[in-house]
């Protein structure tokens, strides 16, 4: 079937059932961002392949609601489908629900899968739904639809994850998070991110691309714990290091029956708990709806974490060192063609012989001129661009290493004049870079309060972007973790010691280039100064990353001595701590990079 | 009756009704920030004189809970009283909902005033509560106990605000409003905040200090508009006024009656309009809990309104150069001595005499040395500082004109040695002040990702201070308005062309000096670059205050160029506008003071 007549198809059932919409949102039963084959339910409804979107079905019309990151992504992939492109990002495109009240009439109904949306999306729905007088009903149709080719649950291993990489015994962690229910009241927790699982239990997996974890529920009693997963991904020794734990196994789909039989209070995470199994907990539980402590204390990278972490990073500036050190001398000498795809394998290579290594952290955007401003562009070994010694190359790559997850972007000049727009672009970026990685907040701050802070100089140039300029990290777990971030959203998190953030501004110049420089920084306490008027403890930035700058883009004019003197200063160290991994000839190509400005 | 005694009889009536808490909150029944006097009844209870602050009575314990603008004056005020103060802007500080959940056992009953409540925090309490299986009931205790010299509502009369100062009539803004209504498919809307009814009807009045308002409730239909308002209060030229708009008058008490008979849907904005309010519109009714679009519409000046503002800015420049001169060259002269109350009082004489001026738009705050530190101090006659020519003088004050309300704060130096620290401090607050004055920002951003420009400099030195860096401003009305203002707070407002906010950043030693620099501002669209990425429009300030900086104060070592010639450029706009309205003398003494530096 192409996306017409899947459309159709889905018309047809829901002409069966009653429903005037049906919503199909890009996500799994986990609240994922990334999600196994088997979920991807909108890409084969829709075509889009993009990483965030939800398609909504009416008898009429059929819409994408996707962010800024994919306009121009979805307008190609959506050509063709009848279904239109809903710019979610744009401020005045109206919310899915606030769409559906306008579209459908009183009386109407709309479908979901409560399996694939969280206890608070559900219930802001049937609220807005409620006011307009249109009815939600709990339905599955994509899986009447989606039977042949539809990829199975991944059956891939679970293994224990060693306490001299995570930095603390899964008992340690279960007592302090039954602490946090006690505190609530709590004798049992749900937790369904499977971020949160493999944290908590100290367990990982391939169940996901790019991301090391295992496909499960878990809920947390005071004395026991369970895991809810496909016995196939059990063996003797995954069965007995969670037996010498004392954690229980039991099937995946059998976590329902288990909620059923629950009693007292029960503490879930609305945002990420999915409507299925709130609606398994018996009506005489009292339910609590409490952000997951689980949540926040994986977000406090411990000391043996955050050592890991620069590890990982030392192990990225080598392989990056190597990669631009290949791209300059090498990969064009004699005639040689590359491709976007072409240095993506080539990264990926470098990466590969670093220590510890497992895989990318995500697929590696390599972004050459005019790409690079498409921002979560994706290049294929079909489909992708030939890259030639000349003009910009947006570089955001990142590994999952035993020891830690990095994320870093660079964007470089490969050759011919600079045009002076894009010295001026790369230097707004990097000034916004330096400014926000050189912030020190009095205790309490939020990510959202810094956000303009990395945009003030492009802003006063009249430029800005439409993505996130930080998002929180995982440690050898998600590229993107919460519930820390730097965005314009107002998340109410107050950035707290030993978060892990990405700082990554970017200028994006439709077919012309896209530049972003990106590192990873941790809270860390500032010094306390003299001058201080209050109590209020400071944070600031430590920088993990560790890779230089290209400083032939830097405009000088417009940059302060203090910012010179942040990049020399970064330079000196990237290049301290890197040289002794490095060959002498490698060692010389570095210094050159990192000479002083 | 002492503060002991009213807690004593609070309790007795407690005990009597079967309360383990009673809740007074610094408001009235229409969530006033000032109040009349009949109102001021956590004052009455506690001796607290501060602006914001609620009183919490248990049996055994009573707390206010204010913000830190006031915890130096609580700390002073409630001494002696047994009423200990919860420093509510602290981060550890439990909310009031929270530390009664914590202190009240399960089963007991909390009271307070339905009338001095909004519907969103009476309901928001009332969720807590029933978590914890607390009681909330409606019941009026301070009016048993508060009958002796308890002023009455105020009686002054109600007068045309004429359209030649609110730049549009009635009958205009009626007509928007009620557009806005039916998009809400509303019939009725209860309008009770005070500012809102001035607005909307163009009437002013005397009834609240520094505040041209009347107290009154408004009901508006598609087909009608009803003021609620004590009947003593219009005159024969006011009813004249009202019956040529097609105002229909009815008695303040009026409007619950009037509520109860509503049929259809009934727009309230939950954040303003009172329980006792809403429990009076029948069940029947479909109640829509919105913001109020008179608060957005009011927000966004017009033409004519802007162009007064800037003209009563001229007065206030005029009023402030003279009375700096004075300050200068006359008020020590001879040994003369002077109080920050004498100095307040001849700040008000000089505005006195300035076009339109219709009264303060606050009590002016003079604070000298270690005073200023105090954020919101209130000098009295009986009680204030000797003001000597030496050190640090801080003094934010403000006029109701005809035309406009202004609102500035400047610093000065008044003789002797600089400290280099007070140096660093003033320019501190004044590199916050100009970044945040001369940003420029994309379409759709909030005041609350801005406010950090203002803290930039500070926070790098380890500064910080407590309070909100801009407020909205209206016109001829509240010196503070909403929905728009930059604060730390998650307010979801956008910025929007014509919204009026201070910018006022400050740095506050303790016994040493408080350093605060203030303008108004009005956001205006930025003109577009050849240099943008997006479809977006940039908007920015337009500065509307006019008054010289105190150059002595500044330490150029850390200045930018940029920040140099923009104050210098607002100097010579000052004095070039400001100038002609001076006597020569005064003229030379404000060329000096906008020298370029």
């Amino acid at each position: 079937m192409n996306v017409i007549e899947k459309l159709q198809a889905i018309r047809t059932l829901m002409a069966a059932e009653g429903l005037a919409a049906y919503i199909v949102p890009g996500t799994d039963p986990h609240a994922s961002e990334y999600m196994a084959a088997h979920w991807t339910e909108t890409t084969w409804l829709s075509g889009f392949t993009g990483e965030a979107g939800t398609v909504v079905v009416t008898m009429k019309e059929a819409k994408l609601f996707t962010d800024s990151r994919y306009y121009l992504q979805a307008g190609i992939e959506l050509k063709d489908t009848t279904i239109e492109l809903m710019r979610a990002s744009d401020i005045d495109c109206p919310s899915i629900n606030d769409w559906l009240c306008e579209a459908l009439q009183a009386g109407e109904v709309v479908g979901v899968n409560p399996e694939m949306w969280s206890v608070n999306e559900y219930a802001s729905m049937r609220n807005a739904f409620q006011e307009a007088h249109i009815g939600l009903r709990s339905i599955n149709l994509i899986r009447q639809l989606w039977t042949e080719n539809r990829p199975s649950i991944p059956l891939t291993p679970l293994y224990e994850y060693e306490e001299r990489f995570a930095g603390e015994g899964v008992q340690a962690k279960l007592t302090r998070i039954r602490k946090a229910m006690a505190e609530k009241k709590a004798e049992a927790m749900v937790i369904s991110a499977l971020d949160e699982i493999a944290w908590l239990l100290n367990i990982r997996g391939f169940d996901v691309e790019f991301n090391p974890v295992v496909i499960s529920y878990v809920v947390l009693e005071q004395d026991k714990v369970t895991l809810f997963v496909l016995p196939e991904k059990v063996d003797a020794a995954a069965a007995a290091y969670l037996q010498r734990e004392g954690i229980c196994v039991m099937g995946y789909e059998d976590v329902f029956a288990y909620l059923n039989k629950l009693q007292g209070t029960v503490l879930y995470d609305g945002a990420k708990v999915n409507q299925a199994l709130y609606e398994a907990i018996p009506e005489a539980c009292r339910k609590v709806n409490a952000q997951s402590p689980v949540l926040k204390d994986k977000s406090h990278k411990n000391a043996v974490e955050l050592e890991g972490e620069r590890k990982a990073m030392l192990q990225d500036s080598v392989a990056l060192t190597r990669f631009f050190k290949w791209l300059e001398e090498e990969a064009f000498a004699g005639g040689q063609k590359q491709t976007e795809w072409t240095l993506m394998e080539k990264l990926h290579a470098f990466r590969m012989m670093g220590e510890n290594f497992v895989m990318e952290s995500f697929g590696t955007i390599a972004g050459y001129k005019g790409n690079g401003a498409i921002v979560h562009y994706a290049a294929s070994a079909d489909n992708c661009a030939e890259v030639r010694p000349e003009g910009m190359l947006l570089l955001d790559s990142g590994g999952q290493y035993l020891d830690g997850t990095t994320d870093i972007t660079r964007t470089i000049w490969l050759g011919g004049e600079i045009p002076q727009q894009a010295k001026l672009d790369y230097t707004y970026v990097l000034k916004g870079h330096l400014a926000l990685g050189h912030i020190q907040w009095p205790r309490g701050t939020r990510g959202n309060q810094l956000d303009a802070l990395a945009k003030q100089a492009m802003w006063k140039a009249g430029i800005t972007f439409g993505h996130g300029t930080g998002h929180g990290v995982g440690h050898f777990l998600g590229c993107h973790e919460g519930p820390q971030n730097v965005r314009t959203d107002m998340n109410p998190t107050m950035l707290e010691v030993g978060q892990i953030c990405s700082n990554e501004p970017g200028i994006y110049r439709t077919n012309e280039w896209g530049i972003r420089i990106e590192n990873l920084v941790a809270v860390e306490p500032a010094p306390r100064t003299e001058a201080c008027t209050t109590e209020d403890q400071f944070l600031r930035w430590e920088t993990l990353t560790l890779c230089y700058y290209d400083t032939t883009l830097i405009e000088r004019s417009i940059m302060t001595e203090e910012e010179i003197r942040w990049i020399n200063r970064y330079h000196q160290r990237v290049y301290e701590l890197t040289a002794p991994l490095l060959s002498p000839d490698e060692a010389a190509f570095l210094k050159k990079k990192c000479a002083a400005i």
